[in-house]
């Protein structure tokens, strides 16, 4: 047993049983050695956003890590992007990055770089192997690292002789879980929501999972408070049956009128709301000063837990079921973010997984989806575009037995394409629908927020996707992904029904 | 003027006339100021990679620095690949990243991320803008610091207020040029090659150029010195009428054993060599210990005109014009490697510039090539894999009376195959040859060297890209690129003759 093999089957032990992997020479040994673990699947990636952006989707759905296995600095800066996005959806993951010898690293040789340096800004966890006796170890305490709640980033580097020297018993890897409520927390909360007139809880985290959000519904009934929800969940349980919420506008002016419509905020593992970006003239903070916040739990907090002791304090209770209503969808006519929106609602089998990074193209989604058969929808947590095709790849490992669609922006789908061909070679059972608005929509209404009323030809062209037009059709077939180009709601209902029967990876372009 | 507009006059004053950008809200108001000016281009990549690769192949063509917009950590953080390899080029670049407004920072925002730990390992000059009043004397320190010789890559955050805030008059750029020869180095390789027997010049950067290369040329016959070139360099003219060189091998042990031959080696603005990668039993340094060096320049000196004191000091002659023939290529039958390289050399015009990204299947292109007609040859320089297309893109732009050719390797031309819709969009002459071998071969070789004699599935999995195989000629015609995929060298020959006589882009899969 060589330490790649240690490291291996204490991946293996810890429950680490799937590799995202782009790896290259200084790879080799692990390599080589995940041919001697069958419970280790190895999954290939074209490019290395894939692989971590397919380890974040892993992770949200399996509540427990995958690893990668990336190239050097380079190779893993092109995973960088989608590990920003892990790392704000406090997704578990384990980067394992292949360096030099421990020899070589000083002669500077053309793919040396300063790998910790890029490691740091999207890892709540770094180390730098050093000796094959420790790499069993130090893998471990990656492993427990990514695993400590909420969840985080960690990212080993392994030189390549650390790799292939003598192996070592597999070490353990063990994690705190989740801690039970804090009894002060909740009776602080449950004293502010007694003394409001128009509180709201202000859902994130794990309370948009089932249990806490069915929770959190007799919370708001009891106590008269809206329940709102984070703009960008890293996972959210919708659906017939589970209680709605109301999604935190995008734009900060909204959000904040809306925030002003109460006057008390409950935090429920979801941070103090703070503007995607800063404009001029409007503050960071979403919360109006006079709006007085608490948090019911601290980030390795259950909020389940949390949520129905809230709930018992106030003698709230038990729920019947929601009862939304599907919006109708129309029969036929051109396409367009709100009819998109119904009829995926519409198609959508019970249990899908919906990646929703539609951008401006996907926001009408998520108002017809309250009453679609219970589902789960990812969003883009860390707005660094290019996570949808990767994640949703990632959720389809995690989950075999559930359809997963991936509602992508065009623009944002193409930079990481590349992920299609995974999920061909994995015959993954993931339906890509591509909003093809051709343009970058949600810059074109920056630049008018930012006062540019009719812009010119240079902004015009750093923000529409034409001349030419990208043609998805012949990406997802030169990807090894059938794939189908609509223009009208008819058609599009026809090619989801016909997706939604079907397993296997499809691409759907649907003109908006 | 606001700060925006002084940045891009400071731009302009300075010739940096070109902007590769996919920017985003941060980056708004330089979006908007690039339609004030005129005499700076505007060119969208469909990802950052294919920026900083499209910066790098123009600033090795201009030498001069075109400048990237960049959108926050994460979009940097797509660019890093390229900006790795631009490094190693020594390419002068100016990447200007926005980011958020300075107060917004603290509030720790979906998009926020340590740009500077992230730019550091491929930047040789960092800073962060922090007023509108110093924006423009920041980016002339940029530019400057981008052309100090050898060149380098300069990085530049701005958070967008600092754009929109009030404009200054335009700060001047200035840097200092390459200094003339140092007489006494001169004098100490002339010595030194006056006494070995069997000396070798090891010529990099600037010593490949026409006018180094014939001074190398004079000073290898008058003191029957061997001359050879950087395995990988950022820029070398080749072709006939130029001298031709020996290529330093790609594997260590070649590399050694070459090396081993020589009694005296003179680094011609190159580095004493070393391996790519470190394997045990083998020194990591190429030049046996009893092979003295010396270095004929620093790294701001011009070689040329070292080369030219040398050759004086050595009373070497003029030379005729090199004589080489090009090799016979087949008429047809199935394309391998070396029919690829033999065909292209006849394919190519005078002045093409060739952008070899081929792997182990552009091996054989670089010997066929010694008599091509004269034409520039790019190399990944710093093996981060994905810089062909871009690269291609960018020199298409800084050269548009010169034929472009991309030799490209199929795994390393995924990683950035957006650079396509980019080259179609601006109409450029860049012809893209698809070296379809299917596999990562590379990695099969090293596979091998591990020891790894029968590569289990898993392992053949990561290093094959089958099942299914990708569809170049529809990649190609998704992103709006007329492609055809040949088999045979008959075809391949006749759709490179058509490649040739059509300006604007084509891709070629050759099956192999």
């Amino acid at each position: 047993m060589n330490a790649a093999e240690s490291l291996l089957q204490t991946a293996l032990d810890a429950g680490v049983e799937v590799c995202f992997a782009n790896p290259g020479t200084t790879e080799m040994p692990l390599v080589a050695a995940l041919d001697r673990f069958r419970g280790v699947r190895a999954v290939l990636g074209l490019f290395e956003g894939v692989c971590t952006g397919a380890a974040d989707g892993y992770g949200r759905m399996a509540d427990r890590p995958a690893m990668t296995l990336l190239h050097l600095g380079p190779g893993f800066a092109n995973g960088i992007a989608n590990l920003h996005n892990a790392r704000r959806a406090r997704t578990p993951i384990v980067n394992v990055i292949g360096d030099h010898t421990t020899g070589h690293v000083r002669y500077d040789a053309p793919l040396t770089s300063d790998i910790e340096s890029l490691a740091r800004p999207v890892s709540g966890w770094v180390r730098t192997n050093t000796s094959p006796e420790t790499l069993a170890a130090d893998f471990a305490a990656a492993v427990a690292a990514s695993r400590r709640p909420p969840g985080q980033v960690a990212s080993l580097v392994v030189p390549v002789d650390c790799q292939w020297g003598p192996g070592t018993p597999p070490a353990p890897a063990t994690a705190p879980t989740r801690g039970a409520a804090n009894e002060e927390r909740v009776q602080a909360a449950a004293l502010r929501l007694r003394e409001a007139r128009r509180p709201a809880l202000l859902l994130g985290g794990r309370a948009l999972r089932a249990g806490a959000l069915k929770e959190a519904a007799r919370v708001a009934e009891v106590a008269g408070a809206s329940l709102l929800s984070e703009t960008f969940p890293a996972r959210h349980e919708r659906g017939a049956g589970l209680p709605n919420t109301t999604r935190l506008p995008y734009f900060p002016e909204q959000a904040r009128e809306l925030l002003a419509t109460h006057d008390a905020l409950v935090l429920v593992d979801a941070r103090d709301p703070v503007a995607f970006f800063g404009y001029p003239e409007t503050p960071s903070r979403l919360r109006p000063e006079a709006v007085p916040v608490v948090a019911l739990c601290a980030d390795s907090d259950d909020p389940a837990d949390a949520l129905a002791l809230l709930a018992d304090a106030l003698d709230a209770r038990k729920l019947p079921a929601d009862a939304s209503v599907l919006p109708p969808a129309p029969a036929d006519g051109p396409i367009d973010p709100g009819s998109l929106g119904a009829i995926l609602a519409r198609a959508q089998p019970e249990g899908a997984v919906v990646m929703d990074e539609g951008a401006t193209s996907g926001l009408a989604y998520g108002l017809s989806a309250d009453a679609a058969p219970p589902h789960t929808v990812l969003s883009l947590t860390g707005g660094a575009i290019g996570q949808g095709l990767p994640v949703a790849t990632g959720a389809a490992i995690a989950c075999p037995d559930r359809k997963v669609i991936a509602l992508q922006a065009d623009g944002s789908g193409l930079y990481t394409v590349q992920a299609l061909w995974t999920q061909a070679r994995e015959s993954l059972d993931v339906t890509t629908v591509i909003c093809a608005n051709r343009k970058y929509r949600i810059l074109q209404v920056e630049l008018a927020r930012a006062g540019v009323a009719e812009p010119g030809p240079k902004a015009i062209g750093l923000t529409e996707l034409t001349n030419p037009s990208i043609d998805w059709v012949s990406l997802g077939r030169g990807f090894g992904v059938p794939s189908a180009r609509v223009e009208t709601n008819r058609a599009l209902a026809e090619e989801l029904v016909a997706a939604m029967a079907d397993p296997g990876p499809r691409l759907i372009e649907a003109v908006l």
